[in-house]
């Protein structure tokens, strides 16, 4: 990146500049080609061809089409890493929630259930990475949030958080990865209500 | 199989009863594949040959791996279509979900995540073939035993009883998918505290 002290001539092209252009084609190509063909079938070739940069490129920067994916995916899904904090756990969970389900329904994240979750069902690698680079940074903020409802008493104080933030995330992975229904704002109300005040009530 | 009237003698082999002792033979062997190697690496040859059969008698019976993987999650996981009225529905719940915990956890289920599942994600014929035949008849037996909670002023009259049968078994399912903690009977509990009583209660 230019500096204020040290602007770069604009006749000169700028090798930190071009170097993330051509990473963000990368990621952008994994995640179109993931989308359109069986990830069997996607390959470093094929991504480097469709991001129009070299196999070596991209052979240089990423170990595999694993990578690639998670990196893309990572960034990409940046959205669902705002926790906010108004003080109303409800409305703060919905908000959260509601840019889950979005990013679940769209078709960009079809890399993450096809691609990276399916692999990781018989690669450990790539379930550690999953778990650690998008999981667990997403689950630590919603415990962050969550332990200070607790302390204000918006919580019952005998429940276990990790567990709670499992109660209302994974009914949007069964849609995601069963395909039983959509993935959508309503379902987002349901789970919120069921789980806050419980079906017996 | 022989009928009392008309009792096969010992020693004419018995045609039907050698089929079927050839595909329980086919589903153990396309089970324990499964468990030992990659999806992908699973081929109907090698179905046969640890099964000690043809490759013809398998293409004769099914006409891919998820087929046989399909069959042999349902003949092998009829446990979990038990669903126990006692007239305590938490009682019944416990027993029913610690079934399915149970047959998460064990190795033979890993055909269901790292085969179906996992190809489903690419594959929409195979993800319709496993809510079709694993998981929709679960769900409706599920919503039978609630609908008479329900009636019995068990549960709360105002909520939709596909989503409380979502609400209990995706946890189930983000831990088998998602390999962020093993599924335990610990979990079970936990998901009916939090899922009957509420966390703000």
């Amino acid at each position: 990146m230019a500096t204020p002290s040290t602007p770069a001539p604009r006749s000169a092209p700028n090798p930190d500049r071009r170097s993330e252009r051509a990473r963000q084609a990368i990621l952008d190509a994994a995640l179109e080609l993931c989308g359109e063909q069986l990830y069997a079938g996607l390959t470093m070739e094929g991504i480097a061809k469709r991001a129009g940069v070299g196999k070596q490129t991209i052979y240089r920067w990423w170990p595999s089409k694993a990578a690639i994916l998670l990196e893309a995916i990572e960034e990409r899904g940046r959205s669902t890493l705002d926790f906010p904090d108004t003080g109303n756990l409800e409305a703060d969970l919905r908000t959260q929630m509601t840019q889950v389900a979005q990013a679940f329904a769209s078709p960009l994240f079809a890399a993450y259930s096809k691609g990276l979750i399916a692999a990781a069902q018989s690669d450990p690698d790539i379930a550690k990475a999953v778990v650690d680079s998008i999981i667990k940074p997403r689950v630590d903020l919603c415990i962050e949030r969550l332990t200070k409802a607790q302390a204000a008493g918006e919580l019952r104080q005998d429940i276990d958080l990790a567990d709670l933030v499992e109660l209302l995330y994974a009914p949007l992975y069964y849609r995601l990865l069963l395909h039983t229904r959509p993935v959508t704002q309503s379902q987002v109300d349901t789970i919120l209500n069921l789980a806050l005040t419980g079906a017996t009530k």
